[in-house]
């Protein structure tokens, strides 16, 4: 019995201190995932998750990252995960394509106010949210995200559920029946991708995570067999299924430990050219003078972000060939280089039409390079062997903190050092309310 | 764009008064529904997940069928559908295999305290959440539930934002958005089943149908190809779809019509069997007196409901020989021969000891024969043409009375009438609070 038994690991590592280099990365993950909520905190979509919340009449207790805001917790959820999406700037799992730490966020701030645990067990929790949905996707990949689903959604809310439980405090029976009934909670096509029923998965599925822990909690049964029967989840979403990576080696062997964050905001296969691009951008002088630029890449670059002219800020995130005149254009990459204005500017138009993405077989995933021709007869060119953000280069600290910085201070102003020693020190907080506090922009000074 | 197509169809037949027939048929769904959703209004799930709402801090304002509490709109609709299909004694579209009611009638009183409608809107929109979820499901079919998916979680879903979209005053965008964020939040596997997790397929559906027309009301976008595109709905959850069947005729052609109601709280393929146990029981005398009981059916009764010796009443529900023995014994089958007790009683035991299943190639589905000898060497027969509750012999309407009176006044006493009238003069009534009203039990008295 699956369930069970991941229920049994989770509950046994929620009770151990986590291992050092799995604790750096958690605080990493979450320290990330913050800062992407934030910078979509003011997105349409969260005001209209909060506003219907208020329509259902639910009393406004839990935090929400860049609001001020309080929701019920389902809708603090429900927010919590749009925002930590709806960029598309998170993280991912590369293996499975997962976004984890968007769900587990969201059940985090959904269950606070529910249940009063310490800071380290609220970042164990995160850990084990984010590690039981990877560990479940792993056992499903890749033939679960081929057959059309938004893998983040769908095994999102088991970690949620997995995260909601522990902090609630459930006890192993009820947590495997809050995983079973959670596999039942699973939802989000990939045709979503493009809209914002994309972050919807993230966001509900952390919401419908919570709400499945405290059923189980009261007694709600569900099916043992759940996730390994014919009819049950691993069956029904894949057509090969791995049911020894659910918890094999569990506690010793951490897919968190895989978590990558996206140091820009668009499909991650066109980091490595957009890398390269901005290496070779200050040498450029006058954009007018790009003659042509020449993307030599994987060929899942063009497969997955070919289009040559994106109309708006959604389409651009899966355009390559945006991402990588922009960055020629404005020698950064940030949510700036999205909005739809930026992506219609002349400049940028004029810069996509002299570029041209050429797939190439012998290229990896994370390697790109670039030939630029210039008016004048220069050739300039460059290679990026490992993309900024890949297992083989990953983001530094410093990066980390950057990116999370241009994110928060629009939104919150000067906070970024106060959430960042609240996240790192979150292992020795007495609660999670000095977290909580500064990440809702309550107090623009140190905590 | 189906989504658009079935919007557009959806909110041409809302405003246009029902057919006769199917204004009847609508009614009798209704009636039903409200009467098996009473009937299940104390189980354990229903008072978890009231009181689960009451955790989320939620303000209640919305009304649950036999229960005097109101919920939140999400957790009223969570705990109408829930407690509508917790017995498996709702309807059944056969084509299918869709229970449409549960989900339709979770999302009618989860949204009804969100906007003022007429009865006979109210009575449009419910009938309207009902066909929407069966013609997708027809498309869908029978890969769909092959497939492991509960189709009445999964287009349940579709169906509750329907309903409550149109009582929401969606515009035709708006409502194709809600169908297709829908679309993303559909749920539930067939490995649930014995477990409350089954009847929390429509009782969440239900909700999250709810959630997404407010939501699409507000602006959240969605894939306008959600239903037919390859990594869509119908795609992802079928390995044959034929979208033709969504929007085909619609308003001239009714899948509404084609549904029944249980006469028997268990597995529909059983019910043959059990009526003829029923028209044998008078001429048995001592039950003691029984030798054997051989019953001829579909090959389908013991390969989906061939438990010799179910445990408890949920098992019971999927026996077929504890249907038949408990006719035989008491004459009657209704929730009490399926409580666990009455399961484990020494003569169910023993008559269940004697009862075989002879399957059949011949026999029709809603067919059965009952051979039966006694130990004085008698020998009764009988032949079931068609069940009780099929399509050929669908439930009378006094039937239906007697039905919906037997699982109500244990509940709310002598209030059977009152609910008769309300759902009978629906669609002259000036608003839902006549019929909200008797159906909680808050007057015992005609309204």
């Amino acid at each position: 019995l699956i369930a069970a038994e991941l229920s049994r690991a989770l509950i046994g590592a929620y009770r151990t201190a986590l291992p050092p280099e799995v604790s750096r990365e958690a605080k990493r993950s979450l320290f990330n995932v913050l800062g992407v909520a934030i910078g979509g905190a003011r997105h349409e979509g969260v005001d209209i998750i909060i506003e219907a919340g208020r329509r259902f009449g639910a009393e406004a207790i839990a935090a929400i990252p860049g609001r001020t805001e309080l929701g019920d917790p389902q809708t603090a959820a429900l927010a919590t995960g749009f925002a930590a999406h709806v960029d598309d700037f998170d993280d991912t799992h590369l293996v499975t394509v997962i976004h984890p730490a968007s769900t587990a966020v969201a059940a985090l701030f959904g269950v606070a106010p529910l249940a009063p645990v310490s800071g380290a067990e609220a970042l164990r929790a995160f850990a084990l949210g984010c590690e039981a949905q990877l560990r479940v996707g792993v056992a499903i990949s890749p033939e679960h995200y081929d057959r059309g689903w938004h893998i983040t959604g769908t095994c999102g809310v088991i970690g949620a559920a997995a995260a909601a439980g522990l902090i609630l405090g459930l006890n192993e029976d009820a947590l495997a029946r809050a995983i079973a009934l959670s596999a039942n909670a699973a939802l989000g096509h990939r045709e979503a991708f493009g809209t914002m029923t994309k972050p919807f998965h993230p966001g509900k599925g952390g919401a419908n995570g919570l709400l499945c822990a405290l059923l189980a909690r009261a007694g709600v049964d569900a099916p043992s067999d759940a996730l390994e029967a014919a009819n049950g989840f691993t069956h029904v979403f894949s057509s090969r299924v791995d049911l020894a990576e659910i918890t094999g080696d569990f506690g010793a062997r951490w897919e968190l430990l895989s978590n990558t964050y996206k140091p820009y905001p668009c499909g991650i296969v066109a980091h490595p050219a957009i890398d390269a691009a901005l290496a070779l951008a200050p040498q450029v002088g006058a954009i007018a003078q790009i003659a042509s630029v020449e993307v030599r890449c994987h060929p899942l670059v063009p497969e997955l972000m070919g289009n040559p002219n994106p109309v708006d800020g959604l389409q651009a995130r899966f355009s390559a060939i945006h991402g990588v005149s922009a960055a020629l254009c404005d020698r950064t990459v940030g949510l700036a280089q999205y909005e739809t204005a930026r992506v219609r500017s002349s400049d940028a138009v004029a810069v996509r039409a002299k570029t041209r993405l050429v797939p190439d077989q012998t290229t990896r995933r994370d390697e790109a390079r670039i030939r630029l021709e210039l008016a004048d007869g220069r050739v300039l060119e460059t290679h990026v062997e490992h993309a900024r953000g890949s297992l083989a280069r990953p983001l530094t600290d410093e990066e980390l903190h950057a990116k999370v910085a241009a994110l928060v201070e629009p939104q919150l102003g000067d906070v970024t050092e106060a959430i960042a020693d609240a996240v790192h020190t979150l292992d020795a907080a007495p609660s999670l309310q000095s977290l909580l506090t500064c990440v809702t922009g309550r107090t623009a000074t140190r905590v």
